[in-house]
């Protein structure tokens, strides 16, 4: 049994709400460090035996299609251990 | 300049609708790779220079208290190049 990993963040050019709110909130809360935040979606799928390139070749179009809004989202697709 | 990824996911025994959701929808578009999907959030965080362990305890204190909930959440901090 495999684990793919999908992360889905916003484009850079893209604003994000969700991220800003988050990198204004940690100052309030004593948080320094941060110069930016962005916030995205990550997906784990579990797959039947090891990740063939044919599944890993299904995985992208299914993340072009389906997790992922290619106008304003990049994606990357890799297997965990 | 690093950047800090900070993977946060429900914890196995809580329900994830989003996941199951997307993991429904997959073998309707015809997607048939899937045994069981799980939907999470991933924040990336751009710090000045290189992430020393104290900015590295920071940033787990931050997600312990902002970017996750602990009682529902578990959640992964590491640095990407």
């Amino acid at each position: 049994m495999a684990k793919i990993v999908v992360d889905v963040m916003l484009k850079p050019e893209i604003l994000d709400p969700q991220g800003t709110a988050v990198g204004a909130a940690l100052p309030r809360l004593g948080f320094t460090f941060a110069k930016s935040v962005r916030q995205g979606k990550r997906f784990e799928i579990e797959i039947d035996g090891d990740a063939t390139p044919e599944q890993l070749a299904q995985v992208e179009k299914a993340a072009e299609t389906l997790l992922a809004n290619p106008v304003i989202e990049t994606f990357t697709v890799r297997v965990e251990k």
